[in-house]
């Protein structure tokens, strides 16, 4: 039998762990609630009985973690957490390590790099040298292979693909700058288009169906709606697809990769949206680089980033 | 003393080669005529009359040459050239081979391409280990670095950041898009918004200048326009440097590279359009990676191409 790995997915809610196997298979599960919004020492404590449960006796080549922020990854520091409190240059990597001791190398990386690794490693690019991933959700993430390694950049921050401009003068983004993807292909762009349709008088099944119901379910919403051919919602799926094919031909025309995998939870409205990504990517890409590359759904869901994570393990200590 | 390569650029009026040592410093130079309307072949005659000319006696590692086209690098072919007749997957290296011989190994990359890797090895980024380079002529050209190594992408076609789509609604570039860069930034935009401008009854002292001039001289003229304060002028170098500025924050936020050169012709403008490219840059960048990054004039002018064409004979033998 060949070496195992841990790979840890830190999200807002849950923290999932996961034995993996050298050659990507996921051999155990296990799942705790992150307390994220306790602050950072709350979620260490939590990773740390995570991966004591996780391994329980078994011979482990390391751990690999993926978490939502910009990471030192050579040093192992967590630079910034939207999501977690008290989160300023925490010393991840130490703290860990002193809770789970010295004999388990750490390794970390951003979550959206984390995907885009896995879904290289044993996912939709496993025949591929290069890919981006754009997953759509709350926001857009996103990252880059090139040439079977990750592109992370100089500060750990390459692959912001939801922060590239689309339209210079279009609506306002989270991040202070307008006109970004995530302002056009994310599940709060989708809750922008249709608060704006709203105050208007046009006709659409969305205005009875959003009436007391959480923001967190309008996505779905609209998907449902445009199912029904609800003219307002496949609009707004034309239009975040429209922008989605203007930054997928940007990203070719850039880096002229093999592949470009979509996934995130908006990834299931799939058919509503693609054809006209693609149609936008095909009339804005250069002739041989949009012709070559393959605009696939990502295949492993929530698995892609703890299986990257586990990859990272491998790939560090030189086992693959 | 070291190793010496020979470095050449292949240019639509005229070829340059130079004898390179290791180093990064020029010993000799030579320029002769590409005749590149008279087809491909003659170019590879010239050629090899360059490279026997400028090699004489010397001992050489090899040669590098520069080439503006789609090149297949791995197999030395030049699949597709713009500017030189009857180019259709033509095996440059095994052509220029049989006509200068078996015992000096040939290179070839995009011209662009070997811009920034001069830029990189002795220029603007020889202390960075990532960056992009853009050069602003007749059209935009551009080349990444990432980690020290050039990505040429799948097909050899990455860094065409010229046809990056800035405003989607925008002006018709060659390549049949919308709204590129190049449609804003290059020789071919400025010479659009002068004659789109002159349709209407503006005032400029553009007007009477390009009376009677060549479309060549049309981007001299504008920025000398410029520098005597016409207000028509200074609103098109505004429009190049605000397309300009939205093109580096996408960079700067997709590649999180360290550094961002800026070459090419137009480059003699710089005053006239920096500054409002660093401040389109600032406004869309994300805030550590836009921080990070230096935005600087390329320093080896004509000379980056053969630079670069040199130092791939050095990586490629394994010299440096």
């Amino acid at each position: 039998m060949g070496k195992i790995a841990i790979g840890c997915d830190i999200g807002g809610t849950n923290l999932r762990g996961a034995l993996i196997r050298e050659d990507g298979h996921i051999i155990k599960r296990q799942s705790i609630l992150s307390e994220a919004d306790k602050g950072i020492d709350f979620v260490v404590k939590n990773l740390a009985n995570l991966i004591q449960q996780t391994i329980k006796g078994d011979d482990i080549a390391g751990v690999g973690i993926g978490i939502p922020g910009i990471i030192d990854s050579s040093k192992g520091i967590l630079t910034q957490a939207p999501n977690i409190n008290n989160v300023n240059n925490y010393p991840l990597r130490d703290v860990l390590i002193e809770k789970i001791g010295e004999s388990v190398p750490v390794f970390i990386e951003n979550d959206a790099n984390c995907v885009a690794i896995g879904e290289w490693w044993v996912g939709a690019g496993k025949d591929v040298k290069s890919l981006i991933i754009l997953t759509l959700g709350t926001g857009v993430g996103g990252g880059i292979i090139l040439n079977g390694d990750l592109w992370n950049g100089a500060d750990g921050m390459a692959g912001e693909i939801g922060h590239i401009t689309i339209y210079p003068d279009g609506a306002k983004c989270n991040c202070g700058n307008f006109g970004c993807l995530e302002s056009y292909a994310s599940a709060g762009a989708i809750r922008r288009m249709v608060k704006q349709g709203l105050e208007t008088d046009l006709e659409t099944i969305i205005r009875e169906k959003v009436k007391n119901t959480s923001k967190e379910r309008i996505p779905e919403i609209v998907r449902e709606a445009a199912m029904q051919e609800d003219k307002f919602a496949l609009w707004i799926w034309d239009e975040f697809g429209k922008a989605l094919g203007i930054a997928i031909a940007n990203l070719v025309n850039l880096l002229n990769v093999e592949m470009v995998v979509i996934g995130g939870g908006l990834a299931n409205a799939w058919e509503l949206f693609i054809d006209r990504a693609k149609k936008e990517a095909k009339k804005r890409g250069l002739r041989a680089p949009i012709k070559r590359v393959k605009i696939v759904k990502s295949v492993l869901g929530d698995d892609a980033g703890i299986l990257g994570a586990g990859y990272l393990v491998f790939k560090e200590e030189g086992i693959i």
